[in-house]
């Protein structure tokens, strides 16, 4: 583990410059515009990692953009982790608020940044954190420290909802089998503050609508003797949450594991200012659940919420109708244990017992996918705990994402094991926006983390 | 009076022949394509006038379209008739769904109108009703009938909303003194049961906005965390009713007058089928305020309606946003004594009062208009009854429109008089639809029925 350190410092340079290279390449994979391009990023991933000193890389053929597979096999006894990550980018638009093209990478000091920062589409999402896990390989290789196997597979897809993956997975249980899945595609709380994401919310999206009578109605004519289906909904909205702001559908909670006080404790530690989140948000309080903070309640509890409502008329001016229907989106975030599908059922079953006589009521599911967590005794989270502790002098904030991955929960379901989502970004990345950028401090330090896991992992897993 | 009905027979082809040249004036005021033609109807029925016997006949300019006026003064000791009536007309697209074109008037048979009803844009709304009193006129002064003093005034802005007739009443009030407002502009229940409105609903419209933060935001992380505008609508929408769906604003009901128990049993006697009601618009029961009938929620009771509502994702399939800010458009129909700038205002402290914290709410109030209601003891009432009972063999039903006639408060208020609403049309007339139509026995019972008005109301106000 010694000689990690000073090799890193001697290669950093060319580390940075190969990475500015592969952002060069605008792998978009949401517009077919780019085809040629995508799949030339795949093949030079594949270069990639057989220079990172991989034994056996495929760019293995979809229905979709490649999976660029690699392995390095030690020795079949010691564990394995597969390192997922992905090639494609999201479109660049709006082209006009990039302060430098985005297929041109080019190295800029920032405030939060005195090192520099790349600027490029892709550099935080994912290239540049995909990146880090073969620049660690080449590392671990070239100093005779890689304490175990390890599998890439790198898609093409992400962006796009990385629709091949499943297959690729179902077909590919022998080739993929491992003991640990590790990720870096998502953030840490601050530079100074590491954080490894240990669960994610899953989700039931669902629309509803109510029907009153069969056609619109005036309201001076009608106004007062018939169920207004607007009315209606907003009183079955409204009565989804309790004073307590707690979603009141009958076993909505039933399943819902409460966390640790030792997990809940070590969640509080993460630093978190609410005047700032106000001030950001610019409202005057915070809402949500009683007895949960704010990080909480956007993470470790269930959740219910429309995001879209529409009925009668909505133009300019006013207009006295009672319209025929009234339609809203609902989304309900799901925590470990409770199921999707079953949420879904007891949605459906209890908003239509909302409906008063007068009016019809239509539940239509739209998607869903399961929550996921790794606790944080697995030997996957105390791996990651050791090694950002060794590098960044301090342990890391178990963070639980409100959002959700869903191939977290595939890779669970299709390979049967945990996920360790290592990210190395920063909020602050601009992601998905113009001027995604990634730091270089991040980037390197990123580089230097990762084969600690991979010390401390095979330590643990041995016993 | 013996002399009318035989003139009446006498004349009645002329009448019928008369209305149906006028009909084919296209005096559309919402399409200045028609500018011309609606000049031309006004001098049409300026002409008219004249030849029913006015005395003073004046086209009188106005910003928009003239208004007709012309009088008929026997005696300035005697009562004093003011007739109000239009002289344009809807639009008559979509053209496609007329069976004949709609300034072609022609007189078909239906299963309701055996003797005949004629179809033209207008021929109800308001052409035929206005007609039929200057026939009316006709009649009186040739079989020397006429009572009283009488006065017309005859508009073309009643379907884009008379916009110049609250100055016309101001500019114009000493011409325009009278003791009664007499307008045939809307519908009886049925042939076989005469009707007056005798109370029109108030309006007050509101648009509301709740703004959360400052920005759209990903619900997976913030839901749960923030509020929501769209969940926060809906639970200060549904507090606005309570569970016997009565109306939660403080004060709201305060200035509400209860009608008398003889009044609504009056009212009771409009024949009423709830079945065929429920099986009309399709549902399965009504709804509405404990303690009272369809046909009073929807008359001689305030309510309140969300008539739009929008917020968030709207669009096909789902997208998980906890949007910014949702609206909502509320009207509240008023009845008599509800003064609707303060019930605007009534509304607005307590919607703002139902804000949680966390949320921005702003009300906007669109428009309004006050309720009316002439009592039906009232001298004009009673002069219609007994009119309706010489003409029909039965008394009519009092009947309270939920819907607002906004010039009749006006008259009320500029002139200082009531009006009585004594309508010959049916619902069934297709008004402001393809294949409008006015049934030649509803147009002939009118003339018939109005000079009985003339002479009771006469006979009533001597005392």
């Amino acid at each position: 583990m010694d000689r990690l350190k000073p090799y890193l410092s001697e290669h950093q340079e060319r580390f940075i410059k190969e990475l500015l290279e592969l952002l060069k390449y605008p792998s978009v994979s949401a517009d077919p515009a780019f085809s040629q391009d995508v799949l030339n990023t795949a093949d030079a991933v594949a270069d990639a990692l057989r220079q990172a000193g991989c034994d056996a890389v495929e760019v293995c053929d979809t229905r979709g953009y490649p999976i660029v597979y690699g392995e390095k096999v030690v020795d079949p006894s010691l564990p394995t982790i597969l390192v997922y990550g992905h090639y494609d980018v999201q479109p660049p638009d709006p082209l006009g608020l990039w302060k430098s093209p985005p297929f041109e990478p080019v190295i800029r000091e920032t405030e939060l940044h005195p090192e520099g920062a790349i600027y490029a589409r892709g550099a935080s999402d994912d290239k540049g954190q995909m990146y880090m896990h073969i620049k660690a390989l080449e590392c671990m290789v070239r100093t005779h420290s890689l304490p175990c196997n390890v599998k890439f597979m790198i898609e093409g897809e992400e962006e796009v909802g990385s629709s091949s993956l499943e297959a690729f997975l179902k077909e590919n249980r022998g080739k993929l089998a491992n003991d640990i899945i590790l990720i870096s595609d998502t953030g840490m709380i601050a530079k100074d503050v590491p954080s490894v994401t240990t669960g994610l919310r899953g989700l039931s999206y669902v629309e509803v609508t109510v029907t009153g009578a069969n056609r619109d109605l005036h309201s001076g004519l009608y106004g007062g003797a018939v169920a207004n289906p607007i009315n209606v909904l907003a009183k079955m909205i409204a009565s989804l949450h309790d004073a307590d702001n707690r979603v009141t559908i009958p076993g909505f909670y039933d399943r819902v594991v409460e966390l640790s006080a030792k997990e809940r404790a070590l969640m509080a530690e993460a630093p978190f200012d609410l005047e700032a989140y106000k001030k950001a948000l610019d409202i005057d309080a915070v809402y949500g659940e009683k007895g949960y903070t704010t990080n909480e309640r956007n993470a470790i509890r269930p959740t219910l919420d429309v995001n879209g409502i529409w009925g009668g008329y909505t133009g300019e001016g006013a207009k006295t109708v009672i319209p025929g229907q009234a339609h809203a989106k609902i989304s309900m975030r799901l925590v470990p244990n409770q199921d999707w599908h079953e949420i879904t059922e007891l949605f459906t079953r209890h908003f239509k017992s909302l409906a008063p006589a007068g009016v019809r009521v239509e539940v239509r599911p739209h998607h869903g996918g399961q929550a996921y967590v790794t606790p944080i005794d697995h030997i996957g989270y105390l791996a990651a705990s050791k090694a950002y502790e060794t590098t960044f002098g301090t342990r890391p904030v178990p963070h639980r994402g409100g959002g959700s991955i869903p191939i977290v929960p595939l890779f669970e379901r299709e390979l049967g094991s945990k996920t360790i989502l290592m990210g190395f970004g920063l909020d602050s990345d601009a992601i998905h926006s113009p001027n995604e950028h990634f730091g270089v401090w991040n980037y390197l330090k990123g580089i230097e983390t990762i084969p600690y896991f991979y010390h401390y992992y095979t330590e643990l897993a041995k016993g």
